[in-house]
């Protein structure tokens, strides 16, 4: 039976224990989804992806014959890496049917930071104060303008009316140590800022993970798309979301990852053919965009069938050939998902 | 031009920063090597192995192919992950010829302890002490009674006459949150331990990388093995390096990284050719006994030419196939290292 986040985090907590990575969603998506698309989350800056926290899989590889990748080892060099090669392949080369998870100590204490800004600028200065100073934060979000006047107004403590960016910081560890790192948050965050607070964990994640919804109730439907850039083109992207929408008569906002350069751009549409093309065309227009920023297609949503049209303009034509020869090897008669991640 | 992995630390150091990981032979190991192999080290066992500090690599593929893979991104999942297929692969799917590298601040401070105990029984319970509570300790190391009685008269501090296993761990962080760690491992570590000690860092790293040419100056020369093994397997793994060489006549003794259950086991000879085939068939039967245990023939130090024949055995049949499909995927002709790592 399939396990979903949210029961794998609970089980976890009841031991005393933290499934670092934290993908969204976490009662509808289940752990095999999340192996699946190499999920993220918040605290993927910090504790990296969901892969990184994979020591074994059970697989079912064509034509049917069921083989174990790695188990409850730490280290393994035996072969080539079949388990990374399998972990994000979105189903496309085996189905796996059981995962062996690393887990860690629940951390003694977590504090939220919130900074907010009057402009991205002032928003993605900060962000890059916060790296610049080497601070080992669990989480470093962001979101813009056009999200915050969507989904602000249920923002735990409120927003002053000039909000223009919101940084949402986490510093975590043994009572002293988030202490410590918290201050150096707050002391990096602080310039530029409007408010710096430090909400309750529980309310601030809480309202972070409706975001989505509330952004989506503005007009009734959205384009979501999931791209990176490198960190310190995170401005580039912000804005460019924002332009690119304008272009194609599509209001546009973003927020996510911005430690990870993990941007998650919204096109609003209602419902309705012509104002869903335009914004198929502007999540296109982005999503080479973020390439021509050094970036990639897909940072932790997966391809999908919608992308995978995209994937040379990323890895040019020998690396695209080697996804199909890929592909081709584990999946020969193209059984396994077909159309998604590498394209037909 | 090759960069040593001397260099990249001394480069990290000079701007405040760590490169994580720590291949030993420093002087010798180069950046390329670590990615081949996928090196690990002693502070793998809170930072990970090379592989997850590559955010990006420059690859020459066959049949002459210059490509990129991955690059100043924290998250990608578009297309399957070469790269990960790359790192660990011996030089036989391509040549990588750039590194892109993650490094991260430098810890203000680190503090070592170590701990004697009078048996690997005794120190075994000590490591999984320290797992049992949790600590985060950056690294978790052992030598066992043969290691000791060949390398332990340099020991800073000695030991006392009865040790018959060491216990090497480390905590890093903030002043504070150090201190916090040592006191947490101080604690964990000191039942059943003859001595408790914080030697200063650098005698004790000096002392530690020298261990291996102490253990072969004792009999002129040594067949090394490295194997990894289930954490709470790690007392098996290191009673069976003795047993094994007991059994085909040949002193053996062991240490490694306790906390990644990673044994490096010595068998130890006088060069001549009677012995060497003895500890071969030793250095064979215990790599096949790390199997058994649900283990791994190659943790950090590859496969090469002399392991390759006993992939399948801990692979089987389909998964061993399959790394000979993804070796002629990448080198049709079978002229990149050949023989090495998934045989011929």
């Amino acid at each position: 039976m399939a396990v979903t986040t949210w029961q794998l985090r609970r089980l976890a907590h009841e031991n005393g224990l933290v499934f670092p990575p934290d993908p969204g969603a976490g009662e509808q998506s289940q752990i095999g989804g999340n192996v699946a698309t190499n999920a993220g989350g918040p605290h993927a800056f910090k504790y990296g992806v969901v892969g990184r926290w994979v020591t074994g899989l059970e697989v079912v590889l064509a034509p049917g014959e069921v083989v174990s990748l790695g188990g409850a080892i730490r280290k393994d060099v035996a072969g080539y890496d079949v388990k990374s090669l399998l972990i994000g392949s979105e189903g496309t080369l085996g189905i796996v049917t059981a995962v062996a998870l690393r887990l860690l100590p629940r951390p003694e204490r977590v504090i939220p930071i919130t900074a907010v800004y009057r402009s991205a600028e002032a928003g993605c200065a900060a962000i890059e104060a916060v790296y610049g100073a080497g601070i080992q934060a669990a989480a470093l979000e962001y979101l813009d303008a056009g999200t915050l006047t969507r989904a602000g107004a249920t923002f735990p403590g409120g927003l002053p009316p000039a909000s223009g960016f919101l940084v949402v910081a986490e510093a975590d560890g043994s009572e002293a140590e988030a202490e410590r790192v918290a201050g150096e948050l707050s002391e990096a965050l602080s310039e530029g800022a409007l408010t710096l607070l430090r909400p309750p964990p529980e309310e601030l994640w809480r309202w972070r993970d409706g975001v989505s919804f509330a952004v989506t109730g503005a007009t009734g439907a959205k384009l979501s798309e999931d791209v990176a850039v490198p960190v310190e083109r995170l401005l580039d992207i912000v804005t460019a979301t924002v332009e690119v929408g304008e272009r194609h008569g599509v209001q546009a906002c973003s927020w996510g990852h911005a430690g990870d350069g993990n941007v998650h751009a919204s096109f609003l549409v209602a419902p309705g053919e012509p104002e869903e093309a335009a914004a198929r065309a502007a999540a296109d227009e982005l999503v080479l965009g973020a390439v021509a920023l050094g970036g990639t297609i897909a940072a932790e949503h997966g391809v999908g069938s919608l992308k995978a049209h995209r994937l040379g303009a990323q890895l040019g034509p020998r690396l695209l050939e080697l996804q199909s020869e890929l592909k081709h090897l584990f999946d020969p008669k193209g059984l396994l998902n077909p159309g998604k991640k590498v394209g037909s």
